[in-house]
């Protein structure tokens, strides 16, 4: 079953951030490997746009890998922050340590 | 606009691996805090299903974190090695040093 037909009982993943050592190095790398699209990017991070997820590439020192999941239940992990996009966010942490970002859907 | 809607012209993120230390307490925290399903599990690793991904929990001394994208030109990227589920796919870093798997759409 293709990903994109599942029903919508499933949370989804809004973004996936990765650390790398060079935003300009790894934009290039990706848009010049992949067909995706450059949604934002400064000297610290840059937010790719692929089909069914955005890649957000950071500089680890000044913005976390994390994996950001949209949840109805956002508010039950922490009080939410609101960012300047609108969205509204808390971190937690998985069991083996990896910060996960809990986005509210509304 | 929502990644649902976009373009088939992106290419799309199949899944990504992140390094646990316990495949167990790893499902049990993801599949209670998130609406996910449970695709594969043993004690090396799981695959979780979300609505538009799909996230691997990894032991990385026995399976490297990484990002699977889905690529029509995957043959360019070296010899594709067929896997026990049909897909095809070779490894590869980006600048940084992240391990980046890419496998064939067809």
């Amino acid at each position: 079953m293709k990903t994109d037909d599942r029903p919508g009982i499933l949370d989804r993943i809004e973004h996936v951030a990765i650390a790398v050592d060079d935003v300009d190095s790894a934009v290039a790398w990706y848009t010049s490997t992949f067909r995706c699209t450059v949604a934002y990017k400064d000297a610290t991070w840059a937010l790719l746009a692929f089909g069914n997820l955005n890649l957000a590439l950071v500089i680890p020192e000044q913005h976390p890998p994390h994996i950001a999941f949209a949840s109805p239940g956002a508010e039950k992990f922490g009080t939410l922050t609101t960012h300047r996009d609108g969205t509204r966010s808390t971190y937690v942490k998985d069991p083996a340590g990896n910060s996960v970002e809990i986005m509210a859907t509304d």
